[in-house]
């Protein structure tokens, strides 16, 4: 029996690719530059998860993911040889805190919410994503960040953490996904697990995954159809 | 300038009291028993803070708030001669997840929402705090915890550990509490104060705190109050 929803965010929830490329087609323009943006958000979004695994790897300390952002993001202006200012580049750094949601995510996110506990879990870090729920209306009951346990998904304790916080048996609670790989690190600690497309995320013409071999509890096409199956 | 606020939640959002004397009243009715309820609210209670402090001084590891009411509850049936079973104790002690607001708590939030960022700072665990918000509409951005810091109040890692996670610097977080206690401990960790009187936390005929020479930033009478001395 499910009695709370964990939800990944960055694709899952938010469409981060559209939101980044939009703010950085700004920055550009206030800046008079021309860029292929598209891209430059795809490297910044690619230079993420290699960033985590310094961390949990031990190569790195305990680092917030908007440190690891703003990093990866004076490597990529380096680059890109485009020069700009301290406050400029924070500014920027936080379009990760202003990402828009998936058309269907707040409508059924508050039909989930009327018959489940929806707490996020995600590697955003808590101030991210609170000031981004603030934002886009996102209607959490609360907000569980791999910050709270020094631990990024994959790892088992990010999963468990947030049982554990919930005071909940690990199988009464389910992660709603649109990443296969955070659903099978889930699934082998306890958790039940919700696939979700979103076909989008890495923009047009992208192939989606195949999920018919991971026999995933639950195989949504949004969080309207995802709330149906769920009876909520 | 203050840009988060950060709500004590026992006695300042809601009124436990009354809440705990109606499910005690209940539970009696429920067994035939009559006792002075009022009373045994009060020295339920009257347990909270001596237990904290064991844990605060490590007499006793970390332990919930969910499971130092247990201790207290248990030990009081005892004394009281009272039987119940595991599962009656259990449904008992999780009265606490289910605690009325003040009757201006919600509109007062939600009017102060609109224009601060508001989290709970509770020495309440995350389960019992979220269930709390979900049951009765408050409307938190985020829900904060001690338990996230495995540090009570008044200890300064709390408060501190609060703006850390909202990562804002300590002046432009707020404390709102009806304890002049909580206050002060907050103003020594930089945070900014808004006292809120609640006097009828402790049942009628009580005597208000006087918090003349406390000098806090605000002094208010309820929430409502607050958010137009918030300019909200």
């Amino acid at each position: 029996m499910v009695r709370a929803l964990a939800f990944d965010v960055f694709g899952t929830v938010v469409d981060w690719r559209s939101s980044i490329v939009a703010e950085l087609e700004a920055f550009g323009e206030s800046l008079g530059l021309h860029r292929d943006w598209p891209d430059f958000a795809d490297r910044w979004r690619a230079g993420y998860a290699p960033a985590m695994d310094r961390v949990r790897r031990g190569e790195l300390r305990w680092t917030r993911i908007d440190d690891l952002h703003r990093a990866i993001l004076v490597e990529l202006l380096d680059t890109a040889g485009i020069r700009a200012t301290e406050s400029e580049i924070d500014e920027l750094n936080r379009a990760w805190h202003r990402l828009d949601p998936w058309p269907d995510s707040v409508a059924g996110l508050t039909r989930l919410k009327s018959r489940y506990l929806v707490t996020t879990l995600s590697n955003g870090n808590l101030s991210l994503l609170t000031n981004m729920a603030k934002r886009a209306g996102l209607p959490w009951d609360c907000v569980i960040s791999a910050e709270l346990f020094r631990h990024y998904k994959p790892d088992p304790e990010a999963y468990l953490g947030c049982a554990d916080l919930l005071d909940i048996p690990p199988a009464e609670l389910m992660l709603v996904a649109a990443h296969p790989s955070d659903l099978r690190a889930a699934r082998a600690a306890g958790l039940g697990t919700a696939y979700v497309a979103r076909p989008l995320e890495f923009g047009p013409g992208h192939v989606p995954h195949d999920v018919s071999d991971d026999h995933f509890d639950i195989t949504a096409t949004d969080f309207v159809d995802l709330a149906d199956q769920l009876g909520a």
